[in-house]
C-alpha cells in the first residue's frame, strides 16, 4: 500500500484521478470496469475492448471456479494469456453470489437493490423462493454447482490462493453479501464474519511480493449507518492495498448515496476504492463525486440486448432504438460519439437490427455503451483534474 | 454481358477465375457469397467482413420487404449505405420463399436436399405439415406475413423493380423452387413457370444500363436431368447477364455435382455462374471444379453457433470444439490462420466460451469460419490461374 501502488495525482472536493500500478500496467482512476464473468464480456472480443479504451476488467472467482475451473486456466499460462487480455484484471470472489444463491434465492428478490455484481448478464431467476444453493458456515461456503449439482468449498484462504495462481492483479476478498430483506441482527452477523474472514483473506495472502497482485478488503453493512461506518473503519483500518464497497446499496439513487455517504469517510484517503456491482450512469456520477476510484457494472451490455443506447442528451441517458421514431432517423445514435458504431450505422439500421432479432444489433449496441463509458470516465478526470466536476456533472445532468 | 461486365481470366479444365464488374466494384472469382439476408451477417459487422477480405454479400428480397420494408432503405440511401458495406451486393429474389413457406411446409420437409438459400441462419420449422404461407398463380407469389400477418404479393416485375431501387448490382430473378418431394410433374410445371417469369423479368428489368445492375436468370429442374438440361439452355439463351442455379440440387454430394453435370453444358460460357445456397466445403470445391463462378451459403455460421470450427485437416473440415479432448489444448484452432480468433485464442479458451455459453464464442467462431472460406476461394483461384486446380483439391482432401 502507499505511493507506490497508488498515487492520488488530483482532487476536486472528494473526488480524486489517481494512477494505479498493478503487475499488468498501471490504471488512470475514476475508471469503469468492464464485467468478465467468465472471462468474456459478452460478444466483445479482447481487441473490441482494448479498442474501446478500457484499462481493467472483473472476473469472477466462483463462476472460474465451476467453468471452465482454475486448473484449465492455470495450465493455460494464466487469466490474462487465456482471454486474450494483457492489461490489468481484476477478480471478484464468490461474495455475492453467496447471496444470490443463497438468501436471494430463498427470498425469491434476486437482484432486487443490488448493483448485479458477478453474474454477468444471465440473471438468476428471481420469480418465487426456492432452495438454497449455498451452505454458509464460519470456515466458509459451500455451493452446490447449478451446472452438475457437484458441491464446492470456497473459504477466504481458497479464495485468496485460487485469485493469485489465477495470476489476477486485483483481488477481492471472500466476503459474505446479504440481502436487503435481512434484518439487522443478520446483517450484523454477516458483516462480523466478513470482518474475520478479512482477517483469514490477509493472513492468506501472504508472503506476498510489494509489487505484486493487490487483495482489496469489503466492506458491507445493508443500508444500516452504524453498520456501514464500522465497517468502513474495521475494513479500511486492515493491511488492504484497497478497500470496496460491496452488499446491498438499497433501492433508490438516492439510497446508494446515502450508503456511500456514510461508508466513505471511514476509508483511508491513500487507498483505491472500488464499487462493486454499481454503474447506471447516474451512479457512476455519484459514486465519482463521493471519491469513489473504480466501479463495474453489467449495465452497459444489459442494456444493449434491449436495444437501449447510453446518450448523453435522453432522459435517464437512454435511447431506446427500438421506437418507431427512428424507424427513417439516418442519424448516428449520438452525433460526436466516436466509437464503431456510431461511425458507421443509422439508427435506421441499428432500429431494423433489433426489429429483426439480428444479433450484430447486440454487438453494435455493446459496443457503443461501453465506448460511452470509457468516455464519461475520461470526462469526469478531465473534470476532476480542472476542478470543475461539481458544474460539469450539473451540465451533463441538465444538457438533457 | 460480355466482357465488359465479365471477363474470365484463365481456365483449368472447366473451372475458370474471372472479373466481374459491378456498380460497387469489381468481383474476383470464383468467389464465396456471406448471407446476409435481412442486411447482416449474423454478429459480424460490415468492418469484420471486410478484413476477411470478402468482395460481395447477398441479401434477402423476400425478407427486406417484410422487414424493414423497401421505403425505409430507400429513404435512407439504398442497401449500401443502409448496411455500412460499400462492396458489391447480390439480392436474391423470394423463389426459395415459395417453396420454403410452400410446398415446403406443407410437406414438412424444410430445407432437406436444399443448401439453406436465403434464410439466414434461422431455419423455419420442419416438424410435420403445416398449412401453406404462399399462394402460387401465374401473376406471382403471395405471402402471409411470419411478422404479422399480412400478405404481400411478390411478381417478376415487382422483385426486379424492388431489387433496382433497393441499388443491390446483382439481382436474381424471381423463380420458382420446388421441393425435392415433387413429383415430375410438378417440377416441370415448375420450371415452365420460371422459364414464362423470367421472360417477365428481363423485360421489367429494361431499359437497364450498360453498367447498371446485372439480372441474373435462375436454372430450375430439381433432380431430373431433361428438366435440368432444357432449363439450362432455356435461361442460359436469354438475355441475362449471368445466370444461376436453384432448386433442389439431391440429398448427397454426389448428387450436387449430378445436378450440376447436368446444368453446366447448357450454360453460356461467357456469363458468370451462381449455386445458390451451397457452401459446404467439399460442395465448394466440386462447384469450382464444374465451372462455377459464385456461391452462398449459411454453412460457415451455421457451423459456427454450434462450436463447429472449419479445419483443413480435420475430417469433413470440421473440428468440434467442445470436445472434452480441446480442453486444455493451447493450439489456436488453425496454427496457419491469419483470422484475428486463431492469432488470439488458444482451443481451451473458445471452448470454454462455448461450454459457457458465452455469444463471444459463436463471433469468434464466425470470424474464423468466415476467414477459412475467404482463404479457399484465394487458393483455388491460385491453382486454377496456375492451371493445378485438380492436383490442389486432391492434396486438400487427402491431407486430412
Amino acid at each position: 500500500m502507499g505511493p507506490a501502488r497508488f498515487l492520488i495525482t488530483s482532487r476536486d472536493g472528494l473526488a480524486r484521478t489517481g494512477l494505479l500500478s498493478t503487475p499488468h500496467g498501471v490504471i488512470e482512476t475514476p475508471a469503469f470496469v468492464p464485467v468478465a464473468t467468465r472471462a468474456a464480456v459478452q460478444v466483445l472480443s479482447a481487441a473490441d475492448l482494448q479498442r474501446a479504451g478500457f484499462q481493467v476488467l472483473i472476473t469472477n472467482a466462483y463462476h472460474l471456479h465451476l467453468q471452465p475451473g482454475e486448473e484449465v486456466i492455470r495450465s493455460l499460462g494464466g487469466l490474462h494469456k487465456f482471454m486474450g487480455w494483457s492489461g490489468p484484471l481484476m477478480i471478484d470472489s464468490g461474495g455475492f453470489q453467496i447471496f444470490s444463491l443463497g438468501s436471494g434465492r430463498m427470498q425469491g428478490v434476486g437482484k432486487v437493490g443490488k448493483g448485479n455484481r458477478g453474474d454477468g448478464d444471465r440473471p438468476l431467476s428471481n420469480s418465487g423462493s426456492k432452495s438454497s444453493l449455498v451452505r454458509l458456515d464460519e470456515d466458509g461456503a459451500e455451493f452446490v454447482s447449478y451446472l452438475d449439482g457437484t458441491r464446492h468449498r470456497f473459504t477466504p484462504e481458497s479464495v485468496a490462493e485460487s485469485a493469485l495462481a489465477l495470476g489476477a492483479d486485483l483481488i477481492m476478498a471472500l466476503d459474505e453479501c446479504t440481502s436487503p430483506l435481512d434484518s439487522y441482527e443478520q446483517t450484523r452477523a454477516a458483516l462480523e464474519r466478513t470482518h474475520r474472514w478479512a482477517l483469514r483473506s490477509l493472513e492468506a495472502f501472504r508472503p506476498r511480493a510489494p509489487k505484486g497482485p493487490a487483495l482489496f478488503g469489503i466492506v458491507q453493512g445493508g443500508d444500516y449507518e452504524d453498520l456501514r461506518r464500522e465497517s468502513a473503519r474495521f475494513i479500511g483500518g486492515l493491511d488492504f492495498e484497497g478497500v470496496a464497497v460491496g452488499g446491498a446499496l438499497g433501492t433508490s439513487k438516492a439510497h446508494i448515496r446515502q450508503v456511500l455517504e456514510w461508508t466513505v469517510p471511514g476509508l483511508p484517503e491513500g487507498k483505491p476504492r472500488h464499487l462493486l456491482g454499481i454503474g447506471w450512469v447516474e451512479d457512476v456520477l455519484t459514486a465519482v463525486r463521493l471519491g469513489l476510484d473504480l466501479m463495474d457494472c453489467v449495465a452497459p451490455t444489459r442494456l444493449a440486448r434491449t436495444g437501449t443506447f447510453l446518450h448523453k442528451k435522453e432522459k435517464r441517458f437512454r435511447l431506446r432504438i427500438r421506437n418507431r421514431e427512428f424507424r427513417l432517423d439516418p442519424r448516428p445514435v449520438e452525433d460526436d460519439c466516436p466509437c464503431p458504431t456510431c461511425r458507421t450505422c443509422s439508427r435506421a439500421y441499428l432500429r431494423h437490427l433489433f426489429m429483426a432479432g439480428e444479433p450484430l444489433g447486440f454487438h453494435l449496441a455493446s459496443v457503443h455503451n461501453l465506448f460511452f463509458m470509457e468516455a464519461l470516465m475520461a470526462s469526469l478526470r478531465e473534470a476532476i483534474r480542472e476542478k470543475r466536476l461539481g458544474l460539469w456533472i450539473e451540465d451533463f445532468l441538465t444538457k438533457k
